[in-house]
């Protein structure tokens, strides 16, 4: 079979082995491109037709032909050893059609362009995809915090409980990450766009070519600019490899609180059964397997990305065989951020959130002291710095941070020993210390009172459905370029 | 002196070790911080006096200890141990204004929004000086470029000679990977400008507060929406450092190429003196150091990638002391680009380009083996897959590339062998072996063609004007928000 | 069928669906582990009943299923879905034996010892596998040096010619670093091949078991200290990958040899066609795909490495699911590392060796400046960094570096022009610039003068045997134990 | 100042400016090997002058300058620019001597194996540093163990309570982990302490050196087998910060847990006031900044073996100048790496632990279920699998997990659910939920029953005493050989 290999056949006189073929071969990364390659294909023939290079006899021929691979499944297809799909493709195209028909596909091109333009196809899929699985977490993110506006829970810094907060302002933090994920990816995703076709091995064709035509039958916004850099860049890739690992970091951050708290000592959820595991000996076990392996596949996002920039960098222009295993880290980077963003989407969507316990743990412990300590800024004048270190006496000193009378006490033995003598009663004390008034009085720069947080997440919402337009319009600019392709294959347009 | 700490003071007996106290202290990185800090503290200030906080009195006294500190040298700063450059500026004024003043600078705000307020400034204004410095890069090859608009030389594509093309065309891919640089750089740069202040500790502040007027007097184009999210986010970071690792990657790989070219078995170039260095054993030799280290420095680019991402992945919300280690990454990183693009830049204006060598080489061997094999295409019918295998089969046989006598008779020879007889005439090979000609042709999606070439400098160099007016843009509103701190400041508006 | 689940069936009320099941399940990574998951189970139902806590018909009715398994297929063994290869064994077990036959066999154990047994069972044949290919390449090496102990090559630093070696000379560099990676590898293998058997979920168990038997019966040299530390750690993994990427990186650098060496522009080695690839559309490539190839699958190893870090980096004690993804990037880069090594040994043992080129390359230029530098400090006195100068002078004057005469000539001027006149006849001159007697003269630490390069691959050779017996000594080791399971389930030794 | 550089001043006629010479210089860093590069000066002129090379009284004169750089202070030893510290010392010798006798130093080596010399004496010395702090961390870890034999924790998995531990046994866990962090490092140490001078800059030299003498003098254990090699190679150094990110990983999980435990969540430790920070603006925290940047600085250390393996990665034979970047990262990750050690030792050895917050969580809940299940199978038969299932139903169904009565009549309904009624009293309820009872039992494998606690410590202390006399072994070495050449210098041997 590889005797005949279409590429090598004139050029050796031996044939790779078994081992050293399986090595090089990116067949079975390739699966993810077949699609992509068939079109490719396609507009590639329709624009040599056009061109007047190819016959439309014989443009009919490999259509036909490229329908009925696109028919077939995958382990049918593979009927022998090739390089990669590009490979694959054109061999059964010359075996089916013969070489003075099929021997026409690849004029005018080579697979640094085809290849380049296959991946940027799948990956603009993946991309929207992605996108859309992003605000879909978003919706569910969204969804909850607007039940639980008033649902107080202590804020943390440095994992000790600081500030009472709301879980919907908790949540709202996650949906501003998203959002800019989400920018970040469609940045990325025009930067994807762009049609290499034509840049040839690199340094474009003499044939009369139409970049143009093939750009508007893929789908693409725009021409590459230099056919050297149209082969040998990758930068596209590498950014949307690093765009995930930063997205997923911040995915990885929520799988790090989903094991906080379903443990024990924090108890502020319930992980749902079917999102719950156990352990082979611990009967009693809830594991949150998860959030965990969502943490952890993260770090393989991370791998992907120091693999990808490490094989880049110091690789002269233009194309180097390097970049094929660029590739199928970014096949890895893309299919397991939608894994990890659409299981975290399911486990938080059937948590159960225990609100008692959030409330317990921000009634523990003196949480309210920044809040005194600004009372006593903005009701009896206490420059600030001062007015911290009275309340941090107190935090010292103080046994129940529950018992305003005996607070009102002893804050005032603790300025009296800090040169400032403060008289505050009991009652005031009580207003300070209560949670929902302290979450209320908060409305600056997106803080958790009910209304800030109201306002908060109608605007997540709008920013979400412009970025699900935007989304809905890419997918019909795509479809509208698959439809154009199958009627000018049809010859209902030139 | 660590001991009246005015953070600790009352709140622990004891205080940490000198060991300690250098572990955790961010005093020397934040030397890079100092002018945002204290244009922060103005801000500060100035919008605490307008919503009525601290009195104009006092806000006049801390204006004015401000600009004694900005006028001191770092040096005369550091009088002691501190933790950090914001609690250097404030022990400062409360020493010198006393508590009852200098203690209310802190009023309404923590550490936790005031650090990102200062990284988000220092690191627009280095991003803006990255953009300057590639563009000053662009420039330099632009220059280079449209001076070899017809220099000859071998394109290579796994680094083995391929195909024709000109030096112009080669430095060309380069400027559109610049481009997409200094692109994702802008894009980053409205992800980073955003206002945090007001976002507290975690969950805001019921102070008074206007991070309207703050956002303005700090140039910031927007204000936070969740201020969780404000302090505990750092994708802003991460996306900088992976916009900075993807344009590194591609300085790298422009600094292999000078380390290559400038091999005695390349020899396209020669490293001006200045830019040479020599060994300390081996009298003769001429190493190219700063294209080496360039290529080097750009692994601690991406080590300092993979440093925040593993910082930031999987820390639960808000604030961790972890994050004060990726600003510090942050720092290397943009310091690393800032120099490597320079000294690049440096390398390249003064090389002396070895146009001899560069046609020679391009000369040699079989570089015209595609334009053959089109040729065939193009003037014989011949479909693609068969021209190529009969100019394999050449490849394969023949002796002499340089003779077309010669290479008429095996190309008659070897098609006749593979089935279909062709004949082609010496002055045909001639015209098809051609150098020039072959890159005359090569006139689609961005191919060498001289005319192509121009067209591409055209654009390339409208598209840095504008990216140059962006950045021109960017400084006047920095400068404007300045002037308008100082006017406040001295009285002149409200 | 999930339904039924042998964990699951009493204690959640609901299952995973299929997504977030694949998500969890390791059951593909896990196919990599299933015998040694099978002499796992052997040994300890062998030790269960040794200690009296199974009923021999019981462990001989597990012990028969055990090799109705071993004897299945893959893809018959997955008749649904499991989380992984122990529960899938185990449910076998059950099926065909029932729960009072079948459910014994989890006896004493959990899942969390298990797989960290089977994980270091095959890692540890992973790593004796990667030594031996390593040492097949180091015969490879030692082999070709052999035969090219006086083929005359230029040596470089900076990528510039620097001083006359030999190919040996270079070969046998590599072979230094092969040396040590080995035994990087062997002392892994220590700390990998130890018993965690016994520590059950963390803790160890109450039941009365003997670690001791079943290290003997799986060939362990040793039994875990602490079970807590036996089940949460995953340092010998990490090693592993850190090893293999050091070795890796030494290969790769071999890789960019091979790259390097076959350009047109060295010409150093001919691939051979078994190893070369071609272009798409241009015919006369031979493109080092392999070694290309290579290159990239080491960064995939340097992620590998990243991404177990980043795993493992905060994960407090004991289990997490997130190392489940770490053994995942362990089998990936114990693969690649095989694949890399075995591919660049066959391109290796396959190139020819263009002796001619090498020559001509290192006769080219001033590659004997050194020579002449220490020729004036051992016979003319001249102080070495006098002797640097005055051959620097020399180098930027000098127009031919081939005329005795010449070069004596200009060497009196130089040494006059710098203070101290020399003069040196142009014998003396050749004598210097002859490249064998150089080479002869570099006999000090391993220098590549051919006296000192036979007695290095003498040295190689034996240490490559030493080292080979070693791994042969582990294997015997390794089959002694699995024929005493054999035995003992056959009830030939108790 | 440069215009007078002894490398630079007969090879090129222009100077690098000071931003290139900025860019190029390792002096910054080069500080680390001042120390180093004198040893390696003596060293090397007492073995020319012993083997003839340069004379007793130019010798002498060296030898004595040698002595007065090495009492100077670092700022007045930096009296201009220079490339490296190799190029200072020599620049001084030969401004101090004159070239006649200084320019004598740089006979028969090149910086290329003076500078690897000084890295690995440099780096040997960090090792030797970084198993004293580790034993030393692990001497403070067994303390506390032995105070902590019998405190009852719960012992997690997937960080839910998973069964009853103690604290020694964890803490013990810890100490496994170091001792594989010295048995490593002690190994890279025989691979670091090797003599690479006389290798010059890549082929050895013609001069008639003695590398086994320099070798003695500086304490090597070895000389290098091959001078290519020899200069070439960084595996050592990409081992050492291998080891070091691993060991790291081991530490970050240490402070991770001090995070976790120090949260009024477990609220097991309060680490001491020293090792504890507050916040400006919330009086009443107590962060553990301390382990947060110690988990944060070993992502900087995982961020230097990436930066390492990518610089090295791909770089052809032999020396290049971007390895004095990987220097860099290695100079980083051991003073990170001793900082860290450090700081967390303080930190562990100065925190309060709360027995009673451990014992009370290790009573709550069900952490006795798998005693349970093993009691059913150990005591009444049950096969594991189904005592697991009956365990599981009870852990449903269960709403008081302290009430023995209650828990025997839902274990009989549980098991007759299931099948297999069975019946078990409150009193051996209660045995098996009594925490002391399950962790007696638990003997196996290093589990934490008091006998094998008690055990384990002694086996840990004597590891580490035989670990603390092998670097004390290597320190005498170290000294004896300064020694040897300080009576060498003194004349005293020969």
């Amino acid at each position: 079979m590889r005797k005949k290999d279409i590429l090598r056949r004139s050029r050796f006189d031996e044939d790779p082995d078994e081992a050293v073929h399986a090595f090089i071969s990116s067949i079975e990364q390739d699966r993810k491109i077949l699609e992509a390659d068939i079109w490719v294909d396609r507009a590639h023939v329709l624009m040599l037709n056009r061109q007047g290079m190819i016959s439309q006899a014989d443009a009919t021929a490999i259509l036909g032909e490229l329908d009925s691979i696109s028919s077939l499944e995958w382990s049918d297809l593979l009927d022998g050893k090739y390089d990669d799909v590009h490979v694959l493709v054109e061999s059964r195209i010359i075996k089916n059609l013969g070489e003075d028909i099929g021997g026409r596909l690849h004029t005018a091109r080579s697979r640094n362009d085809e290849v380049v333009a296959c991946v940027r196809i799948a990956l603009r899929e993946d991309l929207l995809d992605i996108i859309e699985d992003l605000l879909d977490l978003n919706q569910t993110l969204l969804d909850i915090a607007g039940k639980h506006i008033e649902t107080i829970m202590p804020g943390y810094t440095h994992l000790q409980r600081a500030q009472t907060t709301t879980l919907a302002h908790h949540l709202l933090a996650h949906c501003q990450s998203i959002k800019r994920d989400v920018e970040r990816l469609k940045s990325c995703f025009d930067r994807v766009n762009v049609n290499p076709l034509g840049a040839g091995a690199l340094s474009s064709t003499s044939h009369p070519i139409d970049p143009g035509l093939t750009a508007d039958l893929l789908a693409f916004d725009a021409v590459a600019d230099n056919s050297m850099d149209a082969v040998a860049s990758r930068d596209f890739l590498l950014e949307a490899i690093g765009d995930l690992s930063i997205s997923g970091v911040g995915l990885s951050r929520m799988a790090e609180e989903l094991v906080l708290w379903s443990t024990s000592e924090f108890g502020f959820i319930v992980l749902s059964d079917a999102y719950s595991f156990t352990s082979s000996i611990m009967p009693q076990k809830r594991n949150p397997d998860v959030a965990e392996l969502s943490r952890g596949r993260i770090s393989s996002v991370i791998g992907d990305m120091v693999s990808s920039l490490s094989i880049c960098k110091g690789l002269p222009l233009s194309y180097h065989t390097d970049l094929q295993e660029a590739t199928l880290h970014l096949w890895r980077a893309t299919s397991t951020m939608r894994d990890v963003i659409r299981v975290l989407r399911g486990a938080i969507s059937t948590m159960k959130v225990n609100e008692a316990a959030m409330a317990d743990s921000a009634g523990k412990g003196f949480l309210w002291a920044t809040d005194l300590a600004d009372a006593l800024v903005a009701e009896h004048g206490v420059p600030f710095r001062k007015a911290h270190s009275i309340v941090a006496e107190l935090a010292k000193t103080l046994e129940d941070f529950g018992n305003p009378g005996e607070i009102s006490r002893e804050l005032h033995e603790a300025s009296r020993k800090l040169g400032k003598t403060l008289e505050m009663d009991p009652r005031s004390i009580s207003r300070v210390m209560d949670a929902r008034k302290s979450v209320g009085r908060r409305t600056a720069c997106g803080g958790p009172s009910p209304q800030t947080t109201r306002r908060s997440i109608k605007k997540s919402r709008k920013a979400a459905d412009r970025a699900l337009d935007w989304v809905r319009g890419k997918r019909c600019k795509i479809d509208a370029a698959k439809s154009r392709v199958r009627a000018m294959q049809d010859g209902q347009v030139g």
